[in-house]
């Protein structure tokens, strides 16, 4: 199906276009009063996930309701460790816990490596109902976890502030973390493969983690992985966003991908000049600027697009959407950037 | 007292010295057994912060078992909201929880600007009791928490991933936050003077959600306030660490400081190209790399000294020591770090 608004797509590619496209990371969810409905209906995180149809509902939302140049599918990056065999649960205002996390030699070797069609078939099913329920209003993204990302919560086995479990293994035993990272590497190129044949018409990789690194070892255990997927994502655009790589910025600017993701951390300028030219930069609005007011929430977000210019940029967050934000507040910014990079780009 | 090892003052004083001083952020702490079997007679973590005589106890421990160059008081930067008048309770692998965090003007108007020969006489006794023992074999190092990380918490009320709370001041009420940002500086600089008055060789000011802040809120509500304590503290060397502020380094760099700390994030030859030639800078050995092996450890802490260099340098970690650190792991990396610089000095 002929798309109608195809706008994020012709950025990515590094067309010039007539405005800035403008999506929100987490904009399907807790933020809309429309998701929350829908999540009352379940009887978990995870039941959602594996609905299609009510994921598919939920990915449609933000389109209609805030505006968004962009529908992102309604999964979860941790899908991944689930099909290869690690499962974890979704615990309300704690985040995820897996149950049996990876300890052993003999853990990494009785992990699969997940055949999506199979494994993943839920979100697949989801992508499809979603490209239908979109009948080409704009495009929909598919997302994984990076492999440093999904390894530190396969090892850690939850959320942490330090993932020391997960780095104890990256100084401990270096040759049994890359067995696990390329497993969870060739896992994410057949997953994010399936689900551009399912639809999805660009593909973003999410390395949460990275900031837990140092630059040594993001270089070691990190970089290489991201560097496969993108080497082998040659059908759609592709985005990396590494939240707190800021000590990255330039070895990003050389994978092969379209789009490098900022968060609010970052300076623009000095990130444009050390991810280089050829890339387009996605962000990077502080999420908590969207508690300020209208007119302060208008000033900033035309400062941000000041400063990335009126090409080569797709407006998002630095991070994803706090459930506890106003819609109106998030579709302020949205129209801001819309009218205002409008005009920039005359 | 005569100080038999004045290292860490030479160095921080800019001169060149005969090997690379080196002490960890929490030293005294959960690492040490014998830390534990003093915490293990308190009721509470507030009561060894309160007790002068355990806490100057746990504060030389690190001197004789670990052989550090400098101590550093035992204690919390959330004293200085306690003596404001805003109490808070430390949980157990929770952290600290403040029962009634600052909500509205009132609140910040019912503040006091501690008086720290009373309000925090337990830490000014617990500074000459150290003195005391240490009897002249390293100097004592006082710190405070930056004004910008104890605003913080009195808002937040607790530890959080984002510190919405807190940014949502900063975004709605800036005047307000000004407010609270110089009550909270005001009574820090006479905390300091106080912990320097009652024998503090050298203090540290710790920013440790510098790195939740976007640069432009950075500039706007964090690095005045750190500028206007380094300004008033003329007595002993300084020492700012701003933990994620790897967006300030430069600004770090005109600091009236006499050294800045770096995380484990931040690459050591761009920060003192960033940072400038003339400040001392502390750090940032990675605390997951004392997981690894002893061989493994003394080849990352020798390349770590490489970086910095024979001088200008003292050596620690990028944050604290983490509690389930082998206390013969963090020997072989203080060891490491005086052999291996003593060479480098030659």
């Amino acid at each position: 199906m002929q798309l109608k608004n195809d706008l994020i797509l012709r950025t990515s590619r590094g067309e010039k276009t007539e405005r800035t496209p403008v999506w929100l990371m987490r904009q399907a969810g807790r933020v809309l009063p429309e998701y929350r409905a829908v999540r009352a209906k379940m009887g978990s995180f995870e039941e959602l996930v594996k609905s299609p149809e009510f994921a598919a509902e939920v990915t449609i939302q933000p389109v209609d309701i805030l505006g968004v140049d962009a529908a992102i599918i309604f999964s979860d990056i941790l899908v991944i460790p689930d099909a290869m065999g690690c499962h974890y649960e979704m615990i309300e205002s704690r985040g995820p816990i897996f149950p049996s996390p990876i300890k052993t030699e003999a853990d990494v070797n009785k992990l699969i490596i997940s055949n999506p069609e199979e494994d993943l078939a839920y979100v697949l099913e989801a992508i499809k109902l979603t490209k239908q329920g979109l009948a080409g209003r704009v495009p929909l993204i598919g997302f994984a976890g990076a492999p440093w990302t999904i390894f530190a919560y396969m090892v850690e086995g939850s959320g942490s502030k330090t993932f020391s479990k997960a780095k104890y293994w990256l100084y401990n035993n270096p040759t049994l973390s890359h067995k696990l990272l390329d497993k969870i590497t060739e896992s994410t190129i057949l997953y994010l493969k399936a689900q551009i044949k399912a639809g999805a018409d660009l593909v973003q990789l999410f390395d949460s983690w990275a900031g837990i690194l140092s630059p040594t070892q993001y270089r070691e255990f990190a970089l290489p992985y991201i560097s496969r997927i993108c080497d082998a994502i040659t059908e759609v655009p592709m985005t990396v966003f590494a939240k707190g790589a800021f000590f990255a910025r330039e070895e990003m600017g050389k994978l092969s991908c379209n789009t490098i993701g900022l968060d609010w951390n970052m300076d623009i300028t000095e990130s444009r000049k050390l991810v280089g030219p050829s890339k387009v930069l996605q962000g990077n609005f502080d999420p908590c600027a969207l508690y300020a007011g209208y007119a302060e929430i208008e000033k900033m977000a035309k400062q941000m697009l000041d400063e990335f210019g009126p090409h080569h940029h797709i407006a998002n967050l630095g991070h994803g959407l706090y459930p506890d934000i106003e819609p109106d507040k998030v579709k302020c910014f949205i129209n801001t950037i819309k009218e205002y990079s409008s005009q920039m780009a005359r």
